[in-house]
Protein backbone atom coordinates (compact mmCIF):
# COMPACT_ATOMS: atom_id res chain seq x y z
CA UNK A 1 0.00 0.00 0.00
CA UNK A 2 0.95 3.27 -0.20
CA UNK A 3 2.36 5.27 2.89
CA UNK A 4 -0.50 8.23 2.16
CA UNK A 5 -4.28 8.05 1.66
CA UNK A 6 -5.10 9.71 -1.70
CA UNK A 7 -6.18 13.15 -0.61
CA UNK A 8 -3.27 13.57 1.41
CA UNK A 9 -0.81 11.89 -1.57
CA UNK A 10 -2.38 14.27 -3.87
CA UNK A 11 -1.83 17.30 -1.79
CA UNK A 12 1.63 16.56 -1.44
CA UNK A 13 2.27 16.13 -5.13
CA UNK A 14 0.94 19.58 -5.45
CA UNK A 15 3.01 20.92 -3.00
CA UNK A 16 6.41 19.12 -4.36
CA UNK A 17 5.74 21.59 -7.33
CA UNK A 18 6.84 24.74 -5.55
CA UNK A 19 9.84 26.21 -5.84
CA UNK A 20 12.63 24.32 -3.30
CA UNK A 21 10.22 21.90 -1.84
CA UNK A 22 10.98 18.44 -1.15
CA UNK A 23 8.85 15.52 -0.41
CA UNK A 24 9.30 16.08 3.42
CA UNK A 25 8.52 19.92 3.25
CA UNK A 26 5.59 18.93 0.77
CA UNK A 27 4.34 16.34 3.32
CA UNK A 28 4.77 18.68 6.04
CA UNK A 29 2.58 21.87 4.63
CA UNK A 30 0.34 18.68 3.62
CA UNK A 31 -0.33 18.47 7.29
CA UNK A 32 -0.92 21.74 8.18
CA UNK A 33 -3.57 22.02 5.93
CA UNK A 34 -5.26 19.28 6.93
CA UNK A 35 -5.22 20.23 10.45
CA UNK A 36 -6.69 23.60 9.44
CA UNK A 37 -10.47 24.77 9.98
CA UNK A 38 -12.25 24.22 6.66
CA UNK A 39 -12.77 28.09 6.57
CA UNK A 40 -8.82 27.98 6.46
CA UNK A 41 -8.42 25.66 3.78
CA UNK A 42 -10.76 27.36 1.59
CA UNK A 43 -9.44 30.93 2.00
CA UNK A 44 -6.71 29.17 1.26
CA UNK A 45 -7.81 27.37 -1.97
CA UNK A 46 -9.78 30.90 -2.71
CA UNK A 47 -6.27 32.95 -2.50
CA UNK A 48 -5.10 30.16 -5.32
CA UNK A 49 -7.34 31.01 -7.91
CA UNK A 50 -8.04 34.48 -7.32
CA UNK A 51 -3.94 35.08 -7.93
CA UNK A 52 -4.46 33.01 -10.82
CA UNK A 53 -7.49 34.05 -12.65
CA UNK A 54 -7.18 38.19 -11.44
CA UNK A 55 -3.77 38.62 -12.29
CA UNK A 56 -2.41 39.47 -15.84
CA UNK A 57 0.20 41.60 -17.14
CA UNK A 58 -0.08 45.49 -16.89
CA UNK A 59 -0.33 46.47 -20.98
CA UNK A 60 2.11 49.38 -20.19
CA UNK A 61 4.95 47.85 -18.44
CA UNK A 62 4.45 44.31 -18.07
CA UNK A 63 4.34 43.65 -14.83
CA UNK A 64 1.60 41.69 -12.74
CA UNK A 65 -1.61 43.78 -12.04
CA UNK A 66 -5.10 43.16 -11.37
CA UNK A 67 -6.26 46.04 -13.75
CA UNK A 68 -6.09 46.75 -16.62
CA UNK A 69 -2.94 49.43 -16.06
CA UNK A 70 -0.84 49.03 -13.03
CA UNK A 71 -1.11 51.38 -9.96
CA UNK A 72 2.16 52.52 -10.73
CA UNK A 73 1.64 53.34 -14.79
CA UNK A 74 -1.41 54.85 -13.52
CA UNK A 75 0.32 57.92 -10.66
CA UNK A 76 3.61 57.86 -11.02
CA UNK A 77 6.44 59.62 -12.95
CA UNK A 78 6.59 58.63 -16.80
CA UNK A 79 9.61 60.34 -18.00
CA UNK A 80 11.68 57.89 -15.96
CA UNK A 81 11.27 54.17 -16.67
CA UNK A 82 13.45 51.20 -15.17
CA UNK A 83 13.61 48.18 -16.83
CA UNK A 84 14.07 45.32 -15.10
CA UNK A 85 13.96 41.55 -16.17
CA UNK A 86 11.24 39.77 -13.93
CA UNK A 87 8.25 41.06 -11.95
CA UNK A 88 10.24 40.16 -8.45
CA UNK A 89 12.31 42.90 -9.74
CA UNK A 90 10.06 45.42 -9.64
CA UNK A 91 9.37 44.02 -5.62
CA UNK A 92 12.87 44.32 -5.13
CA UNK A 93 13.62 48.15 -6.31
CA UNK A 94 9.74 49.08 -4.69
CA UNK A 95 10.66 47.93 -1.50
CA UNK A 96 13.34 50.91 -1.32
CA UNK A 97 11.04 53.25 -1.60
CA UNK A 98 12.99 55.84 -3.58
CA UNK A 99 12.08 55.09 -6.95
CA UNK A 100 9.30 57.93 -8.28
CA UNK A 101 9.38 56.32 -12.11
CA UNK A 102 7.63 53.82 -13.68
CA UNK A 103 8.91 50.39 -14.63
CA UNK A 104 9.05 48.11 -17.72
CA UNK A 105 9.50 44.59 -16.99
CA UNK A 106 11.39 42.65 -20.05
CA UNK A 107 10.14 38.65 -19.02
CA UNK A 108 13.65 37.44 -19.60
CA UNK A 109 17.20 38.48 -20.49
CA UNK A 110 18.44 38.08 -24.37
CA UNK A 111 20.40 34.63 -23.80
CA UNK A 112 22.51 33.02 -26.51
CA UNK A 113 22.33 29.87 -24.15
CA UNK A 114 19.31 29.28 -23.78
CA UNK A 115 18.44 30.68 -27.39
CA UNK A 116 16.24 33.77 -26.21
CA UNK A 117 16.42 36.17 -28.58
CA UNK A 118 15.64 40.23 -28.49
CA UNK A 119 12.38 39.42 -30.07
CA UNK A 120 11.37 36.64 -27.16
CA UNK A 121 11.48 39.17 -24.30
CA UNK A 122 9.37 42.57 -24.24
CA UNK A 123 11.89 45.34 -26.29
CA UNK A 124 9.77 46.34 -29.10
CA UNK A 125 7.22 47.61 -26.34
CA UNK A 126 9.93 49.46 -24.42
CA UNK A 127 11.23 51.23 -27.71
CA UNK A 128 7.58 52.14 -28.43
CA UNK A 129 7.15 53.78 -25.06
CA UNK A 130 9.72 55.83 -25.26
CA UNK A 131 8.49 56.54 -29.36
CA UNK A 132 5.34 57.85 -27.89
CA UNK A 133 7.47 60.62 -26.37
CA UNK A 134 7.92 62.47 -23.03
CA UNK A 135 10.50 59.82 -21.88
CA UNK A 136 13.25 61.75 -20.39
CA UNK A 137 15.19 58.63 -19.04
CA UNK A 138 15.82 54.70 -19.21
CA UNK A 139 17.35 53.18 -16.56
CA UNK A 140 18.98 49.61 -17.44
CA UNK A 141 18.73 47.79 -14.17
CA UNK A 142 18.92 44.07 -15.53
CA UNK A 143 20.85 41.77 -13.52
CA UNK A 144 24.75 42.36 -13.23
CA UNK A 145 25.50 39.06 -14.96
CA UNK A 146 26.43 37.98 -18.60
CA UNK A 147 23.09 38.37 -19.76
CA UNK A 148 21.80 41.18 -17.54
CA UNK A 149 24.86 43.20 -19.36
CA UNK A 150 24.38 41.61 -22.64
CA UNK A 151 20.52 43.27 -22.63
CA UNK A 152 21.39 46.08 -21.33
CA UNK A 153 24.28 46.84 -24.14
CA UNK A 154 21.65 45.89 -26.90
CA UNK A 155 18.69 47.94 -25.40
CA UNK A 156 21.20 51.20 -24.74
CA UNK A 157 21.91 51.07 -28.52
CA UNK A 158 18.50 50.87 -29.85
CA UNK A 159 17.77 54.03 -27.40
CA UNK A 160 20.53 56.07 -27.77
CA UNK A 161 19.77 56.99 -31.33
CA UNK A 162 16.34 58.20 -30.44
CA UNK A 163 17.54 61.09 -27.74
CA UNK A 164 16.97 59.70 -24.49
CA UNK A 165 19.37 59.05 -22.02
CA UNK A 166 20.49 55.57 -21.18
CA UNK A 167 22.01 55.10 -17.50
CA UNK A 168 23.18 51.66 -15.70
CA UNK A 169 22.79 50.81 -12.01
CA UNK A 170 26.05 51.38 -9.95
CA UNK A 171 28.35 48.30 -9.62
CA UNK A 172 30.81 48.01 -6.92
CA UNK A 173 31.47 46.39 -3.70
CA UNK A 174 27.72 45.55 -1.42
CA UNK A 175 26.71 47.84 1.28
CA UNK A 176 28.01 45.79 4.02
CA UNK A 177 29.97 43.10 2.50
CA UNK A 178 33.68 41.97 4.09
CA UNK A 179 36.13 43.07 1.20
CA UNK A 180 38.08 39.94 1.73
CA UNK A 181 34.68 37.76 0.27
CA UNK A 182 33.98 40.32 -2.50
CA UNK A 183 34.55 38.58 -5.33
CA UNK A 184 37.50 39.66 -8.23
CA UNK A 185 35.39 41.08 -11.04
CA UNK A 186 33.14 42.89 -8.41
CA UNK A 187 36.48 44.52 -6.84
CA UNK A 188 38.16 45.26 -9.90
CA UNK A 189 34.79 47.21 -10.85
CA UNK A 190 34.72 49.03 -7.65
CA UNK A 191 38.23 50.04 -8.30
CA UNK A 192 38.37 51.21 -11.88
CA UNK A 193 34.44 53.20 -10.99
CA UNK A 194 36.09 55.04 -7.70
CA UNK A 195 34.50 57.89 -6.75
CA UNK A 196 36.81 60.83 -5.34
CA UNK A 197 35.71 62.18 -1.86
CA UNK B 1 0.94 51.96 -1.65
CA UNK B 2 1.53 48.50 -0.87
CA UNK B 3 4.81 46.64 -2.84
CA UNK B 4 2.34 43.70 -3.99
CA UNK B 5 -0.84 44.10 -5.55
CA UNK B 6 -3.96 42.58 -3.64
CA UNK B 7 -4.67 39.16 -4.88
CA UNK B 8 -0.66 38.07 -4.63
CA UNK B 9 -0.15 39.92 -1.23
CA UNK B 10 -3.14 38.27 -0.22
CA UNK B 11 -1.39 34.57 -1.49
CA UNK B 12 2.03 35.14 0.22
CA UNK B 13 -0.31 36.06 3.36
CA UNK B 14 -1.86 32.36 2.85
CA UNK B 15 1.79 31.10 1.89
CA UNK B 16 2.87 32.10 5.37
CA UNK B 17 0.63 30.40 7.51
CA UNK B 18 2.51 27.03 6.63
CA UNK B 19 5.40 25.87 9.02
CA UNK B 20 8.78 26.95 8.31
CA UNK B 21 7.31 29.61 5.20
CA UNK B 22 8.96 33.22 5.72
CA UNK B 23 7.47 36.55 3.54
CA UNK B 24 10.31 35.76 1.09
CA UNK B 25 9.25 31.96 0.23
CA UNK B 26 5.47 33.10 0.74
CA UNK B 27 6.67 35.62 -2.48
CA UNK B 28 8.43 32.98 -4.84
CA UNK B 29 5.40 30.09 -3.84
CA UNK B 30 3.00 32.92 -5.15
CA UNK B 31 4.64 33.79 -8.13
CA UNK B 32 5.23 29.90 -8.99
CA UNK B 33 1.07 29.95 -9.08
CA UNK B 34 0.83 33.32 -10.49
CA UNK B 35 2.70 31.40 -13.61
CA UNK B 36 0.77 28.06 -13.17
CA UNK B 37 -1.89 27.77 -15.79
CA UNK B 38 -5.78 27.82 -14.44
CA UNK B 39 -5.99 24.18 -15.11
CA UNK B 40 -2.81 23.27 -12.34
CA UNK B 41 -3.98 26.16 -10.16
CA UNK B 42 -7.59 24.98 -9.83
CA UNK B 43 -6.29 21.43 -9.13
CA UNK B 44 -4.05 22.74 -6.72
CA UNK B 45 -6.59 24.39 -4.93
CA UNK B 46 -9.32 21.74 -5.04
CA UNK B 47 -6.44 19.38 -3.56
CA UNK B 48 -5.94 21.70 -0.71
CA UNK B 49 -9.82 21.38 -0.78
CA UNK B 50 -10.09 17.79 -0.89
CA UNK B 51 -7.28 16.96 1.86
CA UNK B 52 -9.89 18.91 4.31
CA UNK B 53 -12.78 17.80 3.49
CA UNK B 54 -12.49 13.80 2.79
CA UNK B 55 -9.83 13.23 5.41
CA UNK B 56 -10.91 12.34 9.22
CA UNK B 57 -9.34 10.40 12.07
CA UNK B 58 -9.92 6.64 11.81
CA UNK B 59 -12.48 5.41 13.97
CA UNK B 60 -10.15 2.81 15.63
CA UNK B 61 -6.73 3.77 15.48
CA UNK B 62 -6.80 7.59 15.02
CA UNK B 63 -4.88 8.05 11.85
CA UNK B 64 -6.01 9.87 9.32
CA UNK B 65 -8.13 8.72 6.41
CA UNK B 66 -10.79 9.38 4.11
CA UNK B 67 -12.90 6.08 5.26
CA UNK B 68 -14.71 5.45 8.29
CA UNK B 69 -12.22 3.09 9.24
CA UNK B 70 -8.61 3.56 7.73
CA UNK B 71 -6.81 0.76 5.47
CA UNK B 72 -4.14 0.26 7.76
CA UNK B 73 -6.70 -0.97 10.86
CA UNK B 74 -9.13 -3.10 8.31
CA UNK B 75 -6.39 -5.34 6.60
CA UNK B 76 -3.35 -5.52 9.07
CA UNK B 77 -3.00 -8.18 12.20
CA UNK B 78 -4.73 -6.37 14.67
CA UNK B 79 -2.82 -8.60 18.09
CA UNK B 80 0.05 -5.97 18.02
CA UNK B 81 -0.67 -2.66 18.21
CA UNK B 82 1.95 0.04 17.61
CA UNK B 83 1.22 3.70 19.46
CA UNK B 84 2.32 7.20 18.23
CA UNK B 85 2.20 10.39 19.06
CA UNK B 86 1.23 11.59 15.86
CA UNK B 87 0.16 10.23 12.76
CA UNK B 88 2.98 11.46 10.91
CA UNK B 89 5.06 8.65 13.22
CA UNK B 90 2.73 6.52 11.29
CA UNK B 91 3.92 7.58 7.67
CA UNK B 92 7.81 7.03 9.50
CA UNK B 93 6.74 3.58 10.51
CA UNK B 94 5.15 2.56 7.14
CA UNK B 95 8.00 3.71 5.14
CA UNK B 96 10.04 1.36 6.85
CA UNK B 97 7.80 -1.25 5.42
CA UNK B 98 8.50 -4.05 8.32
CA UNK B 99 5.89 -4.02 10.65
CA UNK B 100 2.67 -5.67 9.84
CA UNK B 101 0.47 -4.53 12.81
CA UNK B 102 -1.88 -2.16 13.49
CA UNK B 103 -1.60 1.65 14.89
CA UNK B 104 -2.89 3.65 17.76
CA UNK B 105 -2.45 7.39 17.46
CA UNK B 106 -2.38 9.39 20.90
CA UNK B 107 -2.35 13.14 19.19
CA UNK B 108 -0.17 14.59 21.76
CA UNK B 109 1.87 13.11 24.79
CA UNK B 110 1.18 14.15 28.25
CA UNK B 111 2.75 17.58 29.23
CA UNK B 112 2.81 18.90 32.70
CA UNK B 113 4.50 22.34 30.75
CA UNK B 114 1.99 22.62 28.46
CA UNK B 115 -0.42 21.04 30.77
CA UNK B 116 -2.04 18.15 28.33
CA UNK B 117 -3.26 15.10 30.70
CA UNK B 118 -3.91 11.77 30.57
CA UNK B 119 -7.68 12.70 29.40
CA UNK B 120 -6.51 15.15 26.69
CA UNK B 121 -4.65 12.31 24.41
CA UNK B 122 -6.33 9.04 22.71
CA UNK B 123 -5.76 7.17 26.03
CA UNK B 124 -9.17 5.97 26.65
CA UNK B 125 -9.71 4.82 23.03
CA UNK B 126 -6.62 2.52 23.45
CA UNK B 127 -7.29 1.08 26.61
CA UNK B 128 -11.22 0.10 25.63
CA UNK B 129 -9.47 -1.63 22.06
CA UNK B 130 -6.79 -4.05 24.50
CA UNK B 131 -10.40 -4.31 26.82
CA UNK B 132 -12.07 -5.69 23.72
CA UNK B 133 -9.37 -8.36 23.83
CA UNK B 134 -7.24 -10.22 20.83
CA UNK B 135 -4.18 -7.54 21.48
CA UNK B 136 -0.96 -9.93 22.70
CA UNK B 137 1.18 -6.95 22.37
CA UNK B 138 1.26 -2.74 22.59
CA UNK B 139 4.34 -1.45 21.37
CA UNK B 140 4.95 2.11 23.13
CA UNK B 141 6.34 4.42 20.02
CA UNK B 142 6.45 7.93 21.58
CA UNK B 143 9.12 9.92 20.83
CA UNK B 144 11.96 9.12 23.26
CA UNK B 145 12.11 12.48 24.84
CA UNK B 146 10.45 13.56 28.38
CA UNK B 147 7.20 13.70 27.06
CA UNK B 148 6.93 10.45 24.91
CA UNK B 149 8.87 8.55 27.93
CA UNK B 150 6.42 9.37 30.58
CA UNK B 151 3.47 8.97 28.07
CA UNK B 152 5.05 5.76 27.42
CA UNK B 153 5.44 4.84 31.45
CA UNK B 154 2.00 5.98 32.13
CA UNK B 155 0.29 3.79 29.35
CA UNK B 156 2.30 0.80 29.92
CA UNK B 157 1.04 1.08 33.95
CA UNK B 158 -2.99 0.81 33.08
CA UNK B 159 -2.03 -1.52 30.16
CA UNK B 160 0.44 -4.23 32.35
CA UNK B 161 -2.32 -5.48 34.68
CA UNK B 162 -4.92 -6.16 31.06
CA UNK B 163 -2.35 -9.13 30.94
CA UNK B 164 -1.19 -7.81 27.56
CA UNK B 165 2.49 -7.74 26.85
CA UNK B 166 3.87 -3.84 26.63
CA UNK B 167 7.32 -3.05 25.11
CA UNK B 168 9.08 -0.02 24.56
CA UNK B 169 11.38 0.71 21.28
CA UNK B 170 14.84 0.25 21.79
CA UNK B 171 16.74 2.76 22.03
CA UNK B 172 20.90 3.19 21.20
CA UNK B 173 23.07 5.32 19.05
CA UNK B 174 21.68 5.60 15.28
CA UNK B 175 22.98 3.16 12.41
CA UNK B 176 25.33 4.98 10.70
CA UNK B 177 25.93 7.85 13.45
CA UNK B 178 29.29 9.14 14.54
CA UNK B 179 30.02 8.04 18.36
CA UNK B 180 31.99 11.47 18.83
CA UNK B 181 28.87 13.12 18.08
CA UNK B 182 25.84 10.96 19.69
CA UNK B 183 24.75 13.42 22.98
CA UNK B 184 25.84 11.46 26.48
CA UNK B 185 22.33 9.82 27.40
CA UNK B 186 22.14 8.47 23.96
CA UNK B 187 25.71 6.92 24.84
CA UNK B 188 24.76 6.23 28.32
CA UNK B 189 21.62 4.59 27.33
CA UNK B 190 23.20 2.45 24.72
CA UNK B 191 26.07 1.50 26.99
CA UNK B 192 23.52 0.14 29.73
CA UNK B 193 21.20 -1.68 26.86
CA UNK B 194 24.20 -3.17 25.09
CA UNK B 195 23.56 -6.81 23.62
CA UNK B 196 25.86 -10.05 23.37
CA UNK B 197 27.05 -11.15 20.09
Amino acid sequence: MNVFIEPIGTLINEFSKLPGVGAKTAQRYAYRVVNMTEEEAIAFAEAIIAAKKKVHYCSVCGNYTDKEVCEICRTRDESVICVVKEPKDVVAFEKVREFKGVYHVLHGTISTMEGIGPNDIRIKELLARVYKGGVKEVIMATNPDVEGEATAMYISGLLKPLGVKVTRLAQGVSIGAELEYADEVTLSKALSDRKEL
